[in-house]
């Protein structure tokens, strides 16, 4: 009998920090137990390389009479984790599992070793019943998604035979918001990066010998940073909007199923009152439209006291949140334009294009504006997760789109044309890269059902 | 016969940084030296203690039949220099001074010990050959110049009697743009320095999670710091220039006596263009109009490559330069109210006042707008240095308002009621604050010979 919670304990103990050189043989220690798990219960697995971590990709085909209609279904997941320092900050050493009080704490157990341990263990007592079950399985775990999925995509455009005649990606690497509301994330924003830089003069310039003959760059900066929104809150470049998805009523009535209470969410931000477009809740507003938000600036003298200068340069780092249909190269294209009819005559302007993300959506089965051309495979897959859902947590899951970004989303979409059931499995009090990261065993336990029912319908029994 | 470069030299030998601590031994060497220096000339020197660096003040009583209605005279100079690294782009010791090609080069050198020497010479030649010289003459010399002057106030507040029956302040410590023109200023800006500081979430945000549902601090920073200039370049605050003294015919004359020029000043800057408000040159600009400047912005995160954070708070440090008749307490008032007129609903903002500087203004006997109780000491102390520059030089002096501040000639004027004759004695190549300060050892002695003239006829000889 396949042991969730010990065996998520010992894959925990592997400290699989991607982003830090040291830990290089604790990567190959975290993907050899998974796909060594994997290879227990029956699947063929193949780690394959990237330029920094391989990937582990594991495969069980489809047996019995049905074998040869059955879908094909990926569960994505990642084996990597964030560092863990500070450490002092935990209660109990990061990279050894403890249970306290029904939450098993340690780096990983939230994201994502405990939700991919809850799709492997599914999959492990679904097989255990059924070991003809008719359903193509495959696991891709990549262990470079906590820093940016970088080699992700070239995977997909290298190894696009390995995933060949897949129906869709099943994965548990999102959130919800209380044990009581299970949330389907059927929407992330995209992402547009870049900076602004303006310079005036040669060199930082005394105020006092000076001042008054010349544009100062950081009076420059705010001038041109102080066009880009409207008073009541909407991005003021030409074309912005075009392309942004209409909300329908559908998606504002499942937020307001959820109940959320904007005071609350207002004393949780630590802020007196919200600024949104017209028209948008809070709650609605980081869903469903984009943004163009200054993640920092930085020109002159910053530390104490005032040193009087005119500084020669400015800037500011930008990045826009961007929203179904809306694709970052064209967005950055019109932002770009802007700027460049709007700086300030005389002075130098160097826009740093940085890094995009490309917005995600997927429609669930039913709704109004799902797409009629929706795959069989997938509405059946979003069905059979619904039922199982409610089977397990007693009522229907909520269909939301989320704020966030998560570029390998998109990329699998792009490369595959596959969309993603997310069915979202760690709570906001599970201190993702934060000390003290922990995760629920009772979702843990409820979220192996759930996907088992799931799998199980998946494959018509 | 004094040698006023090799006083000059033992003077410099003295490394009088008064900012470092360690340098303490340093700074009782130079003000000893100095005071030495005037004991042997006949004056009876103190040193006047201050919560950090003495004050050295020395007297001669006016002598001879005349005594009694002789004017009395303040030389004003500083013992203190700024610190010398980074030593390595020296290419002589800045504390052993060195003469190469007509320039004595060494810290302090040009400011102030080359050209308080060259008053000192002045005065040691000058009673040689007139011992009872009728004029009474007082040296103010401070140790703390280049530290802001801390303790100068108190001391003109504490010391009063000393300065007592004074006419004016005499004093080299201003520059001229060539060594064939000579200039005295007889105008300093003023400074009015704050912070904004405006804060909204109570830490950084993921912009993923929360972008859109709330104003951005950087954004409002931005916003904000747009409202206070005008598209012309003038400051956009009610009331800003209300008491800006009108530039008279003469002042703009005398500047385009100067004969100076844009392009070329625009090339020592860097910059393609200037941004001055209508009807005014930079040369002007820079002199007889207030501004506010930015000396520094920051917010958020500002290291290499993107964070995507919606940061917490954001802050941008201000200077005013105010020119004559300005108050910066009144002008920062102005200002703060207009913040908080303008400053968005719901963030938190901080204004931190910071240190001010009276501006300072003298008008020379005989201009349009020379005042009609100008005493009859300043204005034959003006007429004696005019003269006596164009003895020497060939040429009378310019008067031309100054766009730095120098809080200290405020203080004198507020304090003591006393104006200031200023004769510029280093040049733009000098290097001041800088490695490889240097000074003219031309300038320097005609600047002997000019203050020499000038004191005689002071004297009515």
């Amino acid at each position: 009998m396949f042991d969730p919670i010990e065996k998520l304990k010992a894959y925990v103990a592997h400290a699989s920090v991607s982003a830090d050189p040291e830990f290089a043989p604790h990567m190959v220690g975290a993907r050899e137990f998974v796909g060594g798990l994997l290879g227990e219960i029956g699947f063929a697995v193949e780690y394959v390389p990237t330029a920094l971590h391989a990937i582990v990709v594991a495969k069980r085909p489809a047996r019995g009479p049905a074998a040869a209609t059955a879908p094909h279904i990926i569960i994505y997941g990642h084996y990597d984790v964030q560092p863990a320092d500070p450490l002092e900050l935990w209660d109990s050493p990061p990279f050894e599992a403890e249970i306290r009080d029904g939450r098993i704490y340690g780096r990983g157990t939230a994201d994502n070793k405990g939700p991919l341990m809850a799709h492997i263990a599914a999959v492990a007592r679904l097989l255990e019943k059924e070991p003809d079950l008719p359903l193509n399985l495959t696991f891709v775990i990549e262990g470079e998604e906590e820093v940016g999925s970088v080699n992700f995509r070239t995977f997909l455009k290298e190894h696009r035979d390995k995933l060949a005649g897949a129906d869709f990606i099943f994965m548990s690497d999102t959130g919800i918001p209380s044990p009581e509301q299970m949330v389907i994330t059927v929407g992330l924003r995209g992402l547009a990066s870049f900076e602004i830089e303006l310079s005036n003069a040669a060199m930082d310039l005394h105020s006092g010998a000076h001042g008054g003959a010349i544009l100062n760059p950081i009076q420059a900066l705010a001038e041109l940073c102080a066009t880009l929104h409207t008073p009541d809150g909407r991005v003021n470049i030409p074309g912005f909007y075009d392309e942004v998805c209409e909300v329908e009523d559908w998606e504002r009535d499942e937020l307001r199923a959820l109940n959320l209470n904007e005071a609350d969410y207002a004393k949780f931000l630590g802020v007196s009152q919200f600024h949104t477009p017209p028209g948008y809740t809070p709650f609605e507003a980081i869903r469903f439209l984009p943004t163009l938000e200054f993640n920092g600036i930085s020109g002159g003298y910053q530390g104490e006291g005032s040193k009087t200068i005119i500084p020669s340069k400015a800037r500011a780092k930008v990045t826009c949140r961007l929203v179904a249909n809306q694709d970052p190269v064209v967005i950055k294209e019109r932002i770009f334009k802007a700027l460049r009819e709007r700086a300030p005559a005389g002075l130098k302007m160097e826009l740093i294009s940085q890094h995009d993300a490309t917005p995600y959506r997927v429609v669930p089965p039913g709704r109004s504006n799902t797409p009629a051309d929706q795959s069989p495979a997938l509405a059946a897959g979003f069905r059979a997760v619904e039922a199982a859902v409610k089977q397990v947590w007693g009522s229907r899951p909520f269909y939301l789109r989320e704020g966030g970004s998560v570029g390998l989303i998109a990329d699998l979409k792009s490369e595959l044309g596959l969309d993603a059931i997310m069915l979202g499995l760690f709570l906001p009090q599970d201190n993702l890269h934060a000390p003290n990261e922990g995760f629920d065993l009772g979702i843990l336990q409820k979220g192996i059902d759930t996907i088992e029912a799931a799998l199980r319908a998946m494959a018509g029994r």
